[in-house]
C-alpha cells in the first residue's frame, strides 16, 4: 500500500516519503527526549490533519504522534506484504483454538464516506483480521462477514441471521464465536441472542469499538484480542458483551449479555453493567472469572436454537405530557407487545389507565419497566403501580427495559397465547431477571466534594 | 394523637400501652445491650407487622427498631401537646432566615390507601413541619400545600402553577424556597421550572424522599432539613434537586436543576448529575459550595416568570422494532415538536428519515438526544448523523433527553417560529446545555474484581 493511498497527506506524507517509510513499517518516531516504536498504519480518514501519523504499539493499541519539524522518524523493519489469501485457508495452527468472527459492521469495521464526510461500515472480517494479526497468535480464526450495516439500522430480522450463523458455526466445530458489532445497539443484539441461543456449548462475544481503527484512540484492536481470548478460554457458555471496562487500556469488562447497555455517547468504557456484575474481565490473553457463569463450557452440549422476534412489539417511555393516544395508536396497528418505561418503581400517569387497560382487553401484553434504569420495579407500594397491576400489566423486575422489549419480541414470537406469553415473559431465562439482585449494584456517585 | 390511631398494634400497642407511652414522647429502648433514645412515631402504615416501633433520634432520623419479650421501653420525656396553629401563624424568630415550604405530593409527604394498601399523597406542608420540628430551628418557615399528587400524575400546567407559587413567595419576600415533590418526576420538574423561572434573586430547591415518612429508612427528614438549610443559605440563585449523595445518611449533593434525573427505583442517592457535576454538599446546617453555579443570591435581583409549557411535545425512543408511523402519529395529532431519544453519537435507523423529514416539513421542531444519557450528541462523525442534520433535525449536544423535552416545550409556548424555536433550543439558557463538558463527568463502573 502506498503511503498517498492511506489517507497520509501534507507534511507527514513528505516526510514519511523521503525516509521511504511504507504503511505496514515497523518504524521509531523520537519528539521531546520521547521515542515510539510501532508499525504505521494507514489513515483513511477524510480531511485528517497534516500533522499526526498513526501506529500501532506493541501492545496491539493505535496511538497518534503529532510530527513537527524536531520530530525524527525512521524505519526499524520493512513491513510484511499484504496478504491476500483468504483466512480461511490460512495455515491451521496445530494446539490452537479455533475461534469464529461473524462480522456484522459498526465502528469496529467502519472506514470515511467520500459522500457525506462520515463513518460508514465497511471493512470486512478478513480486513479486521489484517488488521489485527495478533489475533492469528491466539486462534485459528475463522472470519465470516454476516452483514455489514451501522447498528442503528439493526432489526429483529437481523437478529434470527446472527442467530442462525452462530448456529451453523457451532455446529462446525468451533470454541468460541466472536460478533464484531456496532455499539449503538449492541446491547438489544445481545439480549436477542441471549434469548435466541439457548443451551449454547461455547461463549458468544459481542465486541464493539467506540472510536473507529482509523483513529489514534482506537479500542478496536484491544477488544477484538480480548474478545477472541474470552471466546476460546472462557469456561462459560453464554452470550457476552466485551468492551473496556475503564477509559484507559489496562483492562476489559464482559458483561452478561441481557445485563448491560451503552451509558455514555463516546467513551471506551461505555457499556455498564445493569442490576448485575460484570462476569470476567480480561487482560490481553489472561482471562479471570469475576462471577460464576449460568452455564459452563461443554461441547458436547447441544445447542437450542429459537430464533424468531416478533417485530409488532412497541416501547413506551412515560413522561408529564404523554398522552392515551400513544397506547391507542400501537393498538390500532396491530401491536402484539408493549413495554411501558415506567418512573420510578414503576408507574404511568393515572390517565393512561384507560388506553392500557383497552391494549391488554384487546389480546396485548403490557408490561412495566422503570425509566430510572437501575433497581427493580415494585408496584405494590403505590396507588398507581397496584391498580395497573390490577389491570393486568406485567412487571419486568429487575430487567432493563432494552432487555424487556426484546424478551417480549422473543416470547410472543414463541407463543400467541397472553396468559402463556405473561408466564413465560415472567421467567428468568437467560440471567436477565434476578428475584435476588442488590441495591449495591449501581453505579457510584459522581465526585464532587 | 393515641397509640392506636398511630398505626401500632398487637404486641407492639401492649407494650407501648402498658408503659403509658404515647406518640410524641421521647422514650428509650433498650435491646441487647444497646440503647436508643428517640421520639416515638406514628407508624400509619397498614399492614406493618405488629413488633417494629419507629423513632426519631438526636440526628432527625428515623429508625425502626423490632420489640421483644427482653426489650425495655421506657419514656423518658413526655411530647408536647400536638400544634394546632398553622405554621403561618408561629412567632416569627429574629435573626433567622425566611424559608417558603411549597408542598405538591408524592412520598415525602405521603401515607398509605386504605382501598388498596399502597401508599398515597396525603400530609400538608404543616404535617411535614409538625413531623420534623427541627426545621423552626434554621428558618421561619412558610408552609403552603399548592397540590397533593403523586410525581407520575404531573403535568405541564402544574409546572406553570408551581411556578406562579415560587413567584408569589419570592414576590412576598423570602430567602429561599423548598419545594416537596414526587422522586418519580422530580427531574422533570427541576427542569421545567429551571426554564420558567430566570433571574432568580434566591434558591429554589426541589426535595422528595425515596422512603416514605413511615418506614424506618426515611430519608425525608434529613432531605428537608438539607433543603431549608441549603435554600436560606447557599449563595446561589437558581434551581436544585437535593437528595442523599449516598446511600447511607452522611450527605446530600445538590444538583443543578437540568442536570439530574432518576437513576435508581428506590435507592436514597437515586438521583445523580448526568454531564455535570453536583454543586453543593449539604451536612445538617453546613452548605459547602463545590463548584461555581450561574447566578449569586442576589435579593435586589427581578425574577423573569415565563411559566407556560406547549403540551403537544413527544419523546420517541428508539429501537431496533420501531417503525416510521410511530412519527406520523405525530405529525398527524398535531404535535408541535419531538425529541428523539437515538443511540450513541445521536441516531436512528435511517427508515425514519422519511417520516422525520415529513415531520419538519410540517412544521415540527424534531430534535436529537441519546439514549446513552452520559456523553455528547455528536451527528457529524456517522453518515446516519450527518444525515439527520442534512434534514433538519437539531442535535441536543450534551442535554439529557428528558431536559430537552421540557425545553422544547418551553421554547415552542414563547415562540411559534420553527427557525427561532431551533435558534432557542440550542442556546444554554439554565445549564442545561455546555459546550465544553468532559467526558470524566461519568458514573463510575461497577466493581467486580
Amino acid at each position: 500500500m502506498s503511503l498517498d493511498s492511506s489517507g497520509y497527506n501534507g507534511l507527514v506524507l513528505e516526510k514519511l516519503s523521503s525516509s521511504n517509510i511504507k504503511v505496514g513499517d515497523t518504524i521509531s518516531i523520537k519528539k521531546n527526549e520521547e521515542e515510539n516504536v510501532g508499525v504505521l498504519m494507514p489513515r483513511s480518514q477524510v480531511g485528517s490533519d497534516q500533522f499526526h501519523v498513526i501506529i500501532k504499539l506493541e501492545s496491539g493499541y493505535n496511538i497518534g504522534i503529532k510530527l513537527d519539524q524536531g520530530t525524527e522518524v525512521f524505519r526499524i523493519k520493512a513491513g510484511k506484504k499484504k496478504r491476500t489469501a483468504p483466512a480461511e485457508k490460512d495455515p491451521i495452527v496445530k494446539g490452537l483454538p479455533t475461534a469464529s468472527i461473524l462480522s456484522t459492521g459498526g465502528t469496529i469495521a467502519s472506514k470515511v464516506d467520500y459522500r457525506t464526510g462520515a463513518v460508514n461500515p465497511a471493512l470486512s472480517a478478513q480486513d479486521l483480521y489484517d488488521t489485527v494479526p495478533e489475533l492469528r497468535k491466539y486462534a485459528n480464526v475463522r472470519a465470516k462477514v454476516i452483514m455489514s450495516v451501522l447498528s442503528e439500522n439493526i432489526q429483529p430480522a437481523d437478529w434470527t441471521k446472527i442467530a442462525r450463523s452462530v448456529a451453523s458455526e457451532i455446529k462446525n466445530g468451533t470454541d468460541g464465536v466472536v460478533i464484531a458489532h456496532g455499539t449503538d445497539t449492541l446491547g438489544f443484539t445481545s439480549a436477542a441472542l441471549s434469548f435466541a441461543l439457548q443451551n449454547l456449548p461455547v461463549p458468544v462475544v459481542l465486541v464493539g469499538s467506540q472510536r473507529s481503527s482509523d483513529r489514534p484512540s482506537s479500542d478496536a484492536a484491544m477488544n477484538l484480542i480480548g474478545a477472541i481470548n474470552l471466546a476460546t478460554k472462557a469456561d462459560a457458555a453464554e452470550v457476552f458483551i466485551l468492551m473496556h471496562a475503564e477509559t484507559g487500556d489496562s483492562y476489559l469488562h464482559a458483561h452478561r449479555g441481557t445485563r448491560a447497555r451503552k451509558l455514555h455517547t463516546s467513551r471506551r468504557d461505555a457499556f455498564q453493567s445493569v442490576n448485575d456484575y460484570p462476569l470476567f474481565s480480561v487482560t490481553g490473553e489472561d482471562v479471570k472469572e469475576l462471577r460464576v457463569p449460568l452455564l459452563r463450557r461443554d461441547t458436547e452440549r447441544k445447542l437450542t436454537l429459537k430464533p424468531n422476534f416478533e417485530e409488532k412489539v412497541a416501547l413506551v417511555k412515560t413522561n408529564p405530557g404523554i398522552e392515551g393516544t400513544i397506547i391507542e395508536h400501537f393498538v390500532d396497528t396491530g401491536c402484539k407487545g408493549i413495554v411501558i418505561e415506567g418512573t420510578g418503581l414503576g408507574h404511568a400517569p393515572d390517565r393512561l389507565q384507560p388506553s392500557i387497560k383497552k391494549a391488554i382487553d384487546a389480546g396485548i401484553v403490557v408490561a412495566m419497566s422503570s425509566q430510572c434504569l437501575f433497581g427493580r420495579i415494585d408496584m405494590n407500594v403505590y396507588r398507581s403501580g397496584v391498580e395497573l397491576l390490577d389491570i393486568g400489566v406485567v412487571p419486568c423486575e429487575d430487567m432493563l427495559p432494552e432487555t424487556a422489549l426484546i424478551k417480549l419480541m422473543w416470547v410472543l414470537a414463541n407463543t400467541k397465547d397472553q396468559e402463556a406469553a405473561k408466564e413465560l415473559f415472567s421467567k428468568p431465562l437467560a440471567g436477565e431477571i434476578d428475584m435476588r439482585s442488590e441495591e449495591s449494584q449501581y453505579v457510584s456517585g459522581l465526585g464532587g466534594d
